[in-house]
């Protein structure tokens, strides 16, 4: 299994009026392309996670607004597209930031200057994130490596995480993941355990699949054995990615995050978390008035995988009309968490710590 | 779907030398039963969990002894099988009392009549194991009543709960299922928060198709939401079974009740944990020392269900040739134990309380 030769997740040829995106639903059966040509074909990308992770798709909503913008450029487009978009994932503030960005650098402009502006400001943000996601992966990978070293450097250095943070997230390379790339890649012996993420399996199906191509050593587990691995002292750091932090350090992410964070904490194992500061809601000070978006119950009651014939099958798990509740997200208190790694630095999960990396916000 | 009108999990016709059990592989899909003539077979069925849940493969191994030694009733072959049905599930302290408690009614017997007192021991243990599921059930229920009595009993009175401990586990009845069941059928509100319990999900599909044989109000959940519900306040008490409980009140149970444990302590929420007294194990106090079965990788990277043309299959969830753990258990530190539940009554989750109901094992 090979990847794109541009290794990017989301790409737009030279003067195209449509992107291109890895078809993640097809992960880690098979590699295929979506070609996404309007607003409504990201939306139905977003929402069916087809793209997912937080920086990916503000990225897919950027170019989603210059696709709307490209057949009718009217402020009344402009406002409704931006709303349809937003409600893909009203969870994900980068959504909203890619958004108000593209909006921001078109608004002024007379209506036939609008797509192409619209395009190359969400090309810029594509750029903007790749570099962004490395200097993350920098800042993560120096605490892998200092825990290491602490580790004598007698054995690999055992990482949990949570979910899927790697590059088929973003535009390129990663948050979590990119970390532990960059530092499996610069010398650091790693071993990574892999929370299977139900009920999505983001961990178990991308995660792995892209620890895999990386030749980063691996071990899947379930999400119920993490807690067992902390008590015995199997797990140096944990290390996962956020959809929304806010200004005191409060982290929404994937459902069960919390759970590893609780374990994290009583079992005396750092819990870092590794975002892009575009994931910092800077309006927003208690995670617990984050609305956690609710998904479908089928989410929970059946599974996709591939069967003995080879076929890609869903199966039902559970009896048959059993209720089914499905969070997408929890909140992890800044409390728990032991620091952010952000692409200007590591900082404490408080506001303090993040105006230390981010005075201008003060 | 309906039961054995014996509605037990385990039965022997009369005077028969071999017992039938309901092959729990089969379930929420079709209810069957499997024939079980030899201790070779029980093994078998124990290792594969066509019988499962502590105190019914308890009462497996008795009646696999029984028909050992309805074969060769000689002190080798008590040894020998004894020592055989003991490794199919090193953990379960409730197959080790069973088997100890035929080999010791019949050990001082002439060989002549051995098998038959072996199996009139069995027989002996299983009604027992009734009444003692039935007493716990009681206690247990009385709790969910007093829970919901606090909650004005205007709503339901919330319980979490995690693997499946109702009838199936046992010869009848149940531990924590069984005290959920008591409580609805004696006309408490309450509503079944259940997790699935990966990676061999007996709550999505045991625990569910159970309760709604029962008529329990539940909804299923994956493993990762418990701690965003009792974050949310969504969750009045927490009750679970075991598969061992030391001697100072630390819980053995299936992987990942520590980290619903965990989320207990940390949002008020009470962690009751219901156990017969025969998962007590007397000899131990710290549940570190306990040995946790690593069963095989195959049961996390693959999942069985029912595909849309009606036939159960077999999916693997993951890259081809991932690496996985499969921990089957881990420990919850008595601090974490609000209170134990067993036939006796409720008591402390400590030395003192344990000593408390049982006042002999001091």
């Amino acid at each position: 299994m090979t990847t794109p030769s541009n290794t990017r997740s989301i790409w737009r040829a030279p003067n195209a009026r449509a992107v291109e995106a890895i078809d993640q639903t097809q992960l880690p059966y098979r590699l295929a392309t979506a070609r996404l040509e309007s607003a409504d074909a990201v939306i139905d990308a977003i929402t069916a996670m087809v793209v997912r992770g937080a920086p990916l798709i503000g990225a897919a909503g950027a170019y989603g607004l210059a696709m709307a913008l490209d057949r009718d450029a009217s402020d009344q487009e402009l406002a409704r597209a931006r709303a349809a978009l937003l409600a893909a994932r009203p969870t994900a503030v980068n959504l909203k930031w890619a958004l108000d960005r593209v909006g921001d650098a078109v608004r002024t402009l007379p209506a036939g200057e609008r797509a192409d502006a619209a395009f190359a400001a969400a090309d810029a943000l594509c750029e903007e994130d790749v570099a962004t996601n490395e200097s993350i992966a920098v800042h993560g990978a120096a605490l892998i490596r200092d825990a290491w070293t602490r580790a004598g450097k007698q054995r690999p250095v055992e990482v949990l995480t949570h979910c899927h943070t790697g590059r088929l997230a973003c535009v390129d390379w990663g948050t979590a993941l990119g970390a532990i790339r960059k530092a499996h890649e610069t010398g650091v012996a790693v071993h990574v355990w892999v929370d299977e993420t139900r009920p999505r399996n983001q961990g178990a199906s991308l995660t792995a699949w892209e620890l895999m191509e990386h030749g980063v050593p691996l071990t899947l587990v379930a999400d119920n054995a993490g807690g067992h691995l902390m008590q015995r002292g199997r797990v140096d750091l944990c290390l996962v990615g956020a959809d929304r932090v806010t200004a005191s350090g409060d982290v929404a992410n994937k459902i069960g995050t919390y759970l590893k964070a609780l374990a994290a904490k009583a079992n005396g194992v750092p819990f870092h978390v590794a975002i892009p500061s575009s994931t910092i809601d800077w309006s927003m000070d208690d995670g617990l008035g984050i609305v956690i978006e609710e998904r479908s119950p089928d989410e929970v009651t059946h599974m996709t995988g591939v069967a003995a014939d080879g076929q890609v099958t869903r199966v039902r798990i559970t009896p048959e009309g059993v209720a089914a509740a499905n969070p997408a997200f929890d909140v992890t208190p800044a409390a728990l968490v032991t620091s952010l790694v952000t692409e200007r630095g590591v900082c404490a999960a408080s506001k303090a710590g993040l105006l230390s990396l981010f005075p201008e916000r003060g």
